[in-house]
C-alpha cells in the first residue's frame, strides 16, 4: 500500500512511522522546511506536556526510549497566586506526572524514524488538492496517487476542505476571544523546575513549561482586545502578574518580536471517505490547549487508526465521540485555570478528590486523573467521574439522612422511654 | 457609490431594489440562468411562505401590491393525523396569517422591478473569488472593482469563504440527518386550500404550501436512510401517511425525479469586513425551514442593511444576535411540527395561549404570533415569551397559594368557631 501523509507534525510523522513499520510505502508533504534544519516554526506551540496517551503512542513504536531523555519531568501544578506559590500534585503514584518536550525536539525523533524506517519526507511542498474518489493529492500542480491520502494537515487542513466538498459535513470552528503570546523565562535560584507553573489571573492568565536548560516556555493568555492595547509591557506585568516579572529577562523584546497566537476549537465530520481518505488529529478534532490533550489526543489517533487501517469509517465512529468530549472538557478548563484554580475551595477539592484515590484505590480515580494519566476513552473517562460525583451526593445525602435518623431515633426513645416511665 | 451584489435570490434581488432605489450603481451576479426564462431552478425550495417580516421589507420597497396578487393566503394550520385533519388558525386577527408564493414569482418581480430602477443583472456568471480590501469580485476570471460588495449567495457563500479567509472566523455549519423531497399535491373536492398543512409522522413530517391553481407543493422530510430506502413510494405512503396518498397523482414519477434536498444550518461571523464587504440572508445565517422565516428573515436582512448602509459593522452587531435566536427556534420547531403538533396537549396549550391574547390583548403575544406576525426583533420575541410564561407559571403558583391560603383560613375559622362553640 502506498500512504500519502499531508502534514509532519507529531500526528503525521508519528503515523508514518506506524506505516513504515508495517511494511508500506509513505510519502510526507509538509508546507513548512524541514525542523531538523532549524528554521523556525512559526506561530506553533514550542513547547508541548506529553501525558499518558501520548507516551503510550510512543512506546508502541519503540520510541519512549528515546523520548524520555529529551523531557523534563512536571510532577505537578504551581500556582501562583497573590506573591504566594502553592504546589498541588497531578498524582497519587510516582508514574503520574507529565513530560515537557520541545516540540521541535519530539518531530525532529519522529521524521529521523519514520525516515529509518523508508518513509520519505518531502518538505517545503504544499497539499493544494485532493482527488478523494482517486485518492491522490495535487502538490505544485503534480497529481500523486496512492492507495490512501492521510490529513495530518491541522486545524485548517486543506485535506479536510477538499474532503468535506459537496459533502454533507457538519464543521464547527469557533475561535476563543483570546490571544496568547510566548515568552522565555529563565528559573530563579530555589525555582521549582519540575512543575508546570501557572498565574491565574481573572481574565487572563500565564501557564509555563519547564524546558532542559533552567529556562521555561511561558504563554500568556489574554483577551485580544487587551493584549492589543498592551504597549508597555514591563509596566503591565508589574500591574497584573508582578512575580512572573523577575523571570522575564526578555520581556520587552520578546513581546514585541513574537507574534499573537489564536486559539480555535474545530469539531467536524466526516472524517474520512470510504477506505482512500482520512484526518487525524487537529484536521478533524482541534482542541483549546488548557487540558494539555491537543498533541496526546493527535498521538493517540495513530495509534488507533493503526489498529483500524482496514476500515477509516470504524475508526470516526469508535473515536469522534471521545474527542467531542474532549472539546468540551477543554474549554471547561480553561475556566478553572483562569478562575478557580487560585481559589482555597478548589484546592481542598482537588486534596479530597485525591485523598478520595488514596482510600479507594482503583475505585475513585479524579477526572483529571483518568484524562491525563490513563487510557480510558475519554467519553468514558467523563461518564466514570460523573456516576463518582453522584456517588458522592448520594453519600452525602445518606450520611446527612442517617444523621437526621440517628438523631431522629433518639428523640423517639426518648419520647418511648418517657411514655414507658409515665406509665 | 457602486455595489456588487452576488447571489440574485430573493434577498439580493430585493437589495437590489433598495440600492437602485437610492440612486446607487448596482450590478447583480448570478450563477443559476434568469429566472424569467423558465428554466429550472434545481434544488431550491420552490414554495415559501412570506409573513410580517417578508411583507414589511416588501411594502418598504413599494412591492407589496404587485405581490398580493400572487400569493395564496394561509389562514391556519391543518393537521392531519389518525386520517382526521384539525384546524388551528395562525392568529387571533384577520391580518394574522402567512402568504403562499412560488419562488421563482416574487424573484421574477423583484428582479424586474430592480431592473427598472437600473440595477443590473449578469446572470450565469458566478463569483469565483473576493478581494476584500479592494474591494473587488472575480467573474470569470475578470476582477470587477465596486464601493463595496454583498454576498447574498446562500449557505455555500463564496464571497463568505473568501472574507472569511486568514481570518479568525467563526463557522458553525450543520446538516440535519433528514433529507427532503418535493411533490405535487392535488387538491380534492371539500380540501381547505387557504391554510398549511401538516402531516406528522414520529420521525417524518409532509409540510404543505397552497399555489392559486388548486394544487400545493408539499415536501416530505424523512431521516436520509429511511428516505434512501424507499424503493416503492406507494406502498411507502400508504403506510405512513395514508391520507396524502389520494392527493398526489404523480408520487412515483416525482419521486424517482425530484432530487433529495439537504437541511443546512449557518451560523457565523464575521458577516462584514469594513464597509467593503457584507453578508445578507442564507449566506451569514441559514436556518432549518421549520419555522418558515428563512426567506422572512433574508427580506428584513436587507431593510436593516439599507438603514445602516454607513455602517456594516453596525448592522451586524445589531443583527447577528437575532438570527442567532432564529437558528435555535428553528430546530426546536422541527421537533413540535413531527411530534407535538398531533397531540390533544399541544392543541389545548395553542388553544390557551390564543385565548390568552383575546383576553390580554396587547398584552399577551404566543411566541408563534411574535415571529411570525409581528417584525419584534427575534431574541426580543424569544425574552417576552419567556418572560410571559414566567410570569404564568407565578400565576399558576399564586393561584394554588391563594385556593390553599382559602383552604387553610376556612379551616382556621371553623377551628376558631369550634373553639369558641367549645368555650
Amino acid at each position: 500500500m502506498r500512504y500519502l501523509i499531508a502534514g509532519a507534525g507529531p500526528a503525521g510523522s508519528l503515523l508514518a512511522c506506524y506505516l513504515a513499520a508495517r511494511g508500506h510505502r509513505v510519502d510526507v508533504f509538509e508546507r513548512r522546511p524541514d525542523p531538523r534544519r532549524g528554521d523556525d516554526e512559526e506561530g506553533r506551540s514550542i513547547n508541548l506536556g506529553l501525558s499518558a496517551r501520548g507516551v503510550l503512542a510512543l512506546e508502541r513504536a519503540g520510541l519512549m526510549d528515546r523520548v524520555r531523555p529529551l523531557t523534563v519531568p512536571m510532577r505537578g501544578r504551581v500556582v501562583h497566586a497573590a506573591g504566594r506559590t502553592s504546589f498541588h500534585p497531578y498524582g497519587t503514584h510516582d508514574e503520574e506526572i507529565l513530560h515537557s518536550v520541545l516540540r521541535r525536539d519530539l518531530v525532529t525523533l519522529l521524521i529521523d524514524h519514520a525516515h529509518g524506517l523508508g518513509a520519505r519526507f518531502h518538505f517545503g511542498r504544499r497539499v493544494t488538492d485532493l482527488d478523494r474518489q482517486a485518492p491522490a493529492v495535487q502538490v505544485e500542480g503534480e497529481w500523486i496517487h496512492g492507495d490512501a491520502v492521510v490529513g495530518a494537515d491541522g486545524a485548517f487542513s486543506t485535506i479536510r476542505t477538499h474532503l468535506h466538498r459537496g459533502l454533507r459535513a457538519d464543521h464547527h470552528q469557533e475561535f476563543l476571544p483570546w490571544g496568547y503570546k510566548e515568552l522565555t523565562m529563565i528559573a530563579t535560584p530555589g525555582f521549582r523546575l519540575e512543575a508546570l507553573h501557572v498565574w491565574p489571573g481573572g481574565d487572563g492568565l500565564i501557564v509555563a513549561h519547564p524546558n532542559r536548560d533552567n529556562s521555561l516556555t511561558a504563554t500568556l493568555f489574554l483577551p485580544y482586545d487587551e493584549l492589543e492595547a498592551i504597549t508597555d509591557p514591563e509596566a503591565f506585568f508589574a500591574g497584573r502578574f508582578p512575580d512572573a516579572l523577575p523571570l522575564l529577562p526578555d520581556l520587552a523584546k520578546e513581546f514585541a518580536a513574537n507574534p499573537v497566537g489564536h486559539l480555535v476549537s474545530v469539531r467536524t465530520t466526516p472524517w474520512h471517505h470510504e477506505n482512500k481518505v482520512v484526518l487525524i488529529g487537529d484536521a478533524c478534532h482541534a482542541v483549546y490547549p488548557f487540558y494539555g490533550q491537543g498533541m496526546n489526543s493527535a498521538l493517540e489517533d495513530c495509534l488507533l487508526l493503526d489498529a483500524s487501517l482496514d476500515s477509516f469509517a470504524a475508526f470516526e465512529t469508535a473515536r469522534r465521540p471521545h474527542t467531542d468530549v474532549l472539546d468540551e472538557l477543554s474549554r471547561e478548563n480553561f475556566v478553572e485555570l483562569r478562575q478557580r484554580v487560585a481559589s482555597p475551595m478548589h484546592a481542598a477539592r482537588k486534596r479530597a478528590d485525591l485523598l478520595l484515590a488514596r482510600l479507594l484505590p482503583g475505585r475513585w480515580r479524579p477526572l483529571y486523573t483518568m484524562i491525563s494519566h490513563t487510557t480510558t476513552p475519554y467519553a468514558d473517562a467523563l461518564a466514570r467521574a460523573r456516576k463518582q460525583e453522584a456517588f458522592l451526593r448520594w453519600g452525602a445525602a445518606a450520611v446527612t439522612a442517617g444523621l437526621g435518623l440517628a438523631a431522629l431515633t433518639k428523640l423517639a426513645g426518648r419520647n418511648t422511654g418517657h411514655a414507658h416511665r409515665s406509665r
